[in-house]
């Protein structure tokens, strides 16, 4: 790991050095954990003990802690904790290790374009037409197919698939085995079929079933992926029907998310692990999905939604709504219902003595 | 994209052409994006502002709209849209470039049989016995271990792996990332463990532990995958521990579904977005299963049960029937519980007036 | 398959043979489908029928059953099936076919160092500095970054990948496709996001948005496995950001399992398929949560903590609970709840009648 000085550091934070500026650190660790190269990430009251325990020289403390009584030489302010570890860690992340070059094992087709300073490793295949951006980087064993784009800096990791046509933009990282542009899942059958009546019906027309099997809908339609976006591991977002799936700017995938096709989301999203998103939704921008959350086919997301952990959404939402549950209501709704079934029993407890008053009954409901 | 008249996916779709069948299109689009050439698919009224705003010269149209008033030169009328999705779909798909023979650096075991016309791209693994149908495409980075069998006219995309001994059908398509035949997640202590406890207590026995480690039971069986049955990207089914673990003919898995060890799978069935399906679990056909559903081990589901998103399912469950919810119950069931859910908070207050009507008592339960 | 003769099985199961026990076999089957060569399964009474269906002579039978008049001429008396299963199902599993040695396809750097008797499959890129311990078995397309280090006897299948500097235990078994050291999944607003807002308002302070977009924080951390730990296909575990993520000794993941970044997970758990952990969480010892559970952030589960399929939980769990539901509470609690909500819409209608009977009104809640 490359070392910066502490005044380096304090620099790219925007904020200034107590003490000795001059320290070099080559990592980061916490404070207990922490060697004499080490910058320690200290930034609230409860890291103190672990200052003293570590043998870090410098940290970076939250506002109000005293650098001298912690037995620092130098310490670096962090007004917003996170946004510090940010631009520390960015600071200090050596990346992943992608040889210079192309790699002599990969196969690159003739009529692929590939941008000056790109790094290309091991066991990489490259279809016909292919256009690889300035200076990205490309991990071993993936594969591009005929006609993808991908932008100028993007970081593509060990086995990751772009399916043919997706066009990704600059600056995209995806991470190790992310599925990029397979098909969609999307199948009709020649009659009317079970689950169609149970949907028009809510299941109130179980049983009148005539057998038939599924006739696939091909997807046409490929994926484009905006800049500055983030796909996580094992991720996998489907090409659409004849229109393209679409991921605005700045949004980030987290592992094992899910985007069907046709979907279109919208810039600066998030989107945590496991969640699923099937096909044809809108999702608006900014909004933050909490892990596992679930979004029902063909809706509307408005722009700033934030889910909790698990919600599924089985109804269009409004901009701006905190959602969480199964199905989705309001958080604060949630809650109260929530709140009250917890006390549901004590209540049939309270009707049933009610009923024994009024009615002069033992019966209880 | 190869080009076809208008009057050649006519007949493909077995419906007649309505003005000039000679214009050739070279692909689909939405209305307002089409061009010349693109078959413009506007299968119902709210199309009609696309085409005006797009140039496309041929549409696929729902019944009862008037072509020439939507400025079209030829139309075809659809009058089941998604059917003509399908085969319109399927005519125009050029389908994912894998080159024909085998790739020089593919690695085939000299044991392996190769069927004719098989299409075997870079850094493809075939292992010992392995044997691969006639016209059988497999794109880059799969591997395909000892004994396996690959059916006719398969389509097996990049990175997908087949297992030791797995058998698939004739125009089987796995997605790319699917793992097919990973070991079953079976593990058992040597005494009575916490969690054997609490299934037979529903948690009532809290506490009792003995600490103790697992033991792995090894999977023998394999995994069989019958005729039609696609894959999605990522998704992932287990090999059975004495037995097999079966797929049905005709049956659709979507992406990162989990189909556990030992578990039997009938035909025709839909198993959408990261649905999970634990251990020897018993399905019927023709069932749909919605995003995210669970199923918990050892259940039966009876044929043409069909789930809602996200629905976990905890008992065994008769045919035809329709499901939702955590637990899962019939649809209208859950429907009415959650309306009454809703009005909860409501019930309470009123049961507060009314316990302090009749015992004249302020105090709210 | 080698062969192993009932006397064999029965003393690495540690009890007697009933009958000959020179009889060699060399497979298991279910007992309607077993040769006479296979050793059946039928370790409860309902397999008797199976048995006479089938031609083996030799059979795992449960305690109390009797072999002669099963037809059987070698039996063995397993007195806890599963245990049996475990023990037999290894002595007759073949394990994968990896060569022996290092296959010429595979990139391996210079400075990485191989132990002896390792075996390394086509297609297997190895970095610099990594560490290969004695006996460990690579399949084809796996990647193993710079500085990881991977324990004597691990057997790492298809396309797994290991990250930078990951550090794994001995006899640890990877399945096909999982992601080992991805990055975490953390990014941060420069001013407080609306997300933070909800969380903290649990979602009153709807609307109030400033638009901004995420800066990432790296993920400089790694990921540490402890000894006899298996990982399943597709699964992923995220690198922490400033410490290492980790997964004690015995641990077992299913497929699809996520493990989000600086989770500490202890050992002997097992985590059922598709169950996904978010960053920052702390887990036990022997914790066993079915499949579909999710585990928010920054919580805390006690040792032994069990949890039912797609149990959701949303605050810290003391040791020793078995949950279910979500939100999560105790397994029994739910129950209650549950049953309570299913008579809640008759519950609805009893307070109907109270209120008309009590305040002569005809006015329904």
């Amino acid at each position: 790991m490359t070392g910066y000085s502490i005044q380096q550091i304090a620099t790219a934070l925007g904020t200034e050095v107590l003490g000795d500026g001059t320290i070099i650190v080559t990592g980061v660790a916490e404070p207990g954990q922490a060697g004499p190269d080490d910058l320690a990430m200290a930034m609230s009251a409860k890291y103190a003990a672990g200052l003293a325990q570590g043998s870090a020289r410098a940290a970076v403390i939250g506002a109000g802690m005293d650098w001298r009584a912690l037995g620092l030489q130098a310490a670096i302010v962090a007004p917003r904790p996170r946004i510090a570890m940010a631009h520390v860690t960015c600071a200090l992340d050596p990346g992943p290790v992608i040889a210079a070059g192309i790699h002599p094992s990969s196969v690159i087709d003739p009529t692929a374009r590939i941008g000056a300073g790109a790094a290309i490793g091991p066991f990489v295949v490259i279809g016909p037409d292919v256009q690889i951006g300035a200076r990205a980087r490309i991990a071993s064993h993936v594969s591009i197919a005929e006609g993808a784009r991908i932008g100028d800096d993007a970081l593509i990791l060990q086995g990751a698939r772009v399916g043919a046509r997706v066009i990704i933009g600059d600056r995209v990282i995806l991470q190790p085995g992310c599925v990029i542009g397979g098909d969609g899942f999307s199948f009709v059958t020649p009659e009317t079929s079970q689950v169609e009546t149970t949907r028009a019906t809510l299941g109130k027309a179980d049983g009148a079933v005539t057998p038939q099997g599924w006739t696939r809908i091909h997807s046409l339609g490929s994926v484009r992926i905006g800049d500055d976006v983030e796909i996580g591991a094992n991720a996998t977002i489907d090409r659409g029907t004849v229109a393209d799936t679409t991921i605005g700017n700045g949004t980030k995938l987290d592992n094992m998310v899910h985007v069907g096709h046709n979907c279109r989301i919208g810039q600066d999203c998030l989107l945590c692990g496991q969640v699923g998103i099937a096909g044809s939704v809108t999702i608006g921008d900014r909004v933050v999905l909490g892990g596992q959350t679930g979004v029902a086919d063909n809706l509307e997301i408005g722009s700033d939604v934030v889910t909790g952990a698990s919600t599924i959404i089985l109804s269009t939402v409004p901009p701006g709504r905190a959602l969480l549950g199964y199905p989705a209501v309001r958080m604060e709704t949630q809650v109260e219902m929530y709140k009250a079934l917890r006390r549901l029993p004590r209540l049939a407890q309270t009707v049933a003595a009610l009923q024994k008053a009024v009615f002069k009954t033992d019966k209880t409901s």
